[in-house]
């Protein structure tokens, strides 16, 4: 189990700029006016992949997309925020009121990647803007994208890398032993336009590229009846949710099962000084609403409240046990790749100011298989000075 | 059940002050400087009681406890901060290194009040330094402190108003029927200087003035032991918890039952919208240090999360069905007491901005009982709108 997707990078090592490059084209690609442009400067952050410089927006801004990124000259928009409900029923009508129809894809627990051709290069793209050297030098084995960027290069492959080796967010699917690729949307690289559904799915498939699983096309009007059909079944594979769209690709709502939101309130308070509060309190509305909207007589909600209460308190305990047997908390991790990509993942990992702990180290077949350990000092420290006595001024 | 006694006072209608009165006096009594002083002038909150003008403030301050009143030429100490701990075998050595033995007395569920004797006349303020005009009212009816203020007129007398009809935060206890008053402290009212814990019991027990049981008097070194013993008691009683003090008076350290904490968190996911999330936090802290301390074994930790999970759900499910049905959430309290106390009580809450739903009124030898609802605008809203489909951009 890894982390849930909405964990920050960690950004210690980058600094923001004043490179203003060939800011003028900027600007305009970006669609805001100089002084708009202007007034996001500060908030870049510059970074170097392999001696390329690169520019990006590693938060929410006004105006541009979280993880945009100017580089070479090119842009590369940043990845929509994707907005939940919490009761079905009545947030599909809403957020879906300008459409008839909607596609329900299923949402993969895995972590965010957007892959563009820059200088005849594939770079694979972090939620937040990063170049990933990891998922950069791993996604040739994950899926060939060299015909799909003959034909159209300015696309922006946008896709979630699932599976258990994975070094960000590990969740293990059905026929996935190692990591995987899986295309959610197609882009324009620059303007950020999503293709249609349908020829989005038929592009990646003639192309040979794997995709999010698609369950139904549904009218507006009765998709809350089906998709609680389909989070149910989700739900019992102990899989993430799903992601509702608009044909035309522009407007997207998400909404997550159950067990992935457990697993989410597990992880957090595994680590509990390390996620933020309104992280869990989130999640906890999300039981509150589901419940609610699902019309669970006594028996069954409370049965939802006592897998809430040990999703906290057994993974809190466990992790407070941990710390006062004298072992490390922190997120544990396998991947498998060449000996190179391995070395460039924690170089990047520890160029973040992440401190790695390699517990495990070998060879197999050819690539080098290794389980790490990022530390989480946060709570590993907080909770050995409770466990000390330290006194709470609350 | 009432609210946690962590609730912040709504301070809407109160405005901070330039009015200087006596002040050169006032940075003196506090002993602090008068620059301190000065930089403390814009936290003073002022209000006025029967024509009484008065200065306090609301909030903790560098240098001067929250609750700290300047009234007529005299000052009234706020009541300091209670600190906690997590762990009892380590948090009491921690908190007490300079001592030898400590009184362990019992914490009550009610709202904390100080009584002070103002120019004649005894007036009782709440935690963040307002006169409580239904305390002041009914305080006779509770305690006879004449003769207490005849023989010590600078004494604050602090303690707990417990009980079911309680405005603020009621809980049952054996034998009290309505409301009482329970000492628990007797300060110097301008130095905020506590009595040591025998003298002030004997005191109170001549003066007839009823007090928080003392449980035991327990060496430093053993305490955490019998503490735990009195915590499971009290546990199984749904009481609150201990205040542990340094026999001076000077020290304290609080420590909850699991009761109280599954209590808590009920209340504030009665109105998630309306409790802090760190208020809810930090009790989701103390159940998993709680567990770990107490050497539970998986099936009985299992049980402790089973009761935090309903305590987070079940209440968040009846306030989320509450909304559906078109019913209004709010925090309800029964009181007691003559027409014009009731009328003054009304009159002080609405001042404070609240609104407030009388749902029964009458009269029972001679005494006004009235049930009444505050309410709770951001749960109810909040809740309505999710309900509503609003979607949420996390």
């Amino acid at each position: 189990m890894g982390p849930p997707d909405d964990t920050p990078d960690t950004d210690a090592e980058a600094e923001s700029t004043s490179d203003r490059g060939d800011d003028t084209s900027y600007h305009r690609q970006l669609g805001i006016g100089e002084a708009a442009f202007d007034g996001l400067q500060p908030h870049f952050q510059q970074r170097n992949y392999e001696g390329l410089e690169y520019r990006h927006v590693p938060d929410y801004r006004r105006g541009v997309e979280r993880g945009t990124v100017l580089i070479d000259g090119e842009m590369v928009r940043g990845f929509p925020k994707v907005p939940g409900t919490l009761v079905l029923e009545t947030g599909i009508p809403t957020q879906f009121d300008e459409h008839e129809r909607i596609a329900v894809e299923e949402k993969l627990n895995g972590y965010n990647v957007r892959v563009a051709r820059i200088d005849g290069k594939q770079l694979a793209f972090s939620r937040s803007g990063m170049v990933c050297p990891f998922t950069t030098r791993v996604l040739t084995r994950l899926v060939d994208l060299d015909d799909l960027f003959e034909e159209h290069p300015n696309t922006l492959v946008c896709g979630e890398v699932i599976g258990p080796e994975n070094p960000y967010t590990a969740h293990d699917y059905p026929g996935v032993d190692s990591i995987a690729f899986r295309a959610f949307d197609w882009r324009d690289r620059e303007s950020g336009e999503p293709l249609p559904v349908q020829e989005r799915r038929e592009r990646y498939e003639a192309l040979g590229v794997p995709q999010t699983p698609l369950f139904e096309v549904v009218n507006v009007g009765s998709a809350a009846a089906s998709v609680q059909e389909i989070i149910r079944e989700l739900d019992a594979e102990d899989r993430e949710g799903v992601i509702l769209k608009s044909l035309d690709g522009n407007t997207l709502l998400k909404y997550t099962t159950s067990s992935s939101t457990n697993s989410d309130l597990a992880y957090a308070f595994s680590l509990p000084f390390d996620y933020g509060q309104a992280f869990m309190f989130r999640r906890l509305l999300r039981e509150g609403f589901q419940t609610v909207e699902w019309g669970e007589d006594d028996e069954v909600a409370r049965e939802r409240a006592h897998e809430v209460g040990e999703s906290i308190l057994c993974s809190m305990r466990e992790a407070i046990q941990t710390v006062e047997d004298g072992d490390a908390l922190g997120e544990r991790h396998t991947v498998r790749a060449s000996d190179k990509t391995i070395d460039v993942l924690f170089e990047h990992l520890r160029g973040q100011g992440l401190t790695i702990d390699i517990e495990d180290d070998s060879h197999e077949d050819g690539d080098r298989v290794v389980t790490f350990c990022k530390r989480t000092p946060s709570s590993n420290d907080t909770i050995r000075n409770y466990l000390d006595g330290h006194v709470v001024r609350e």
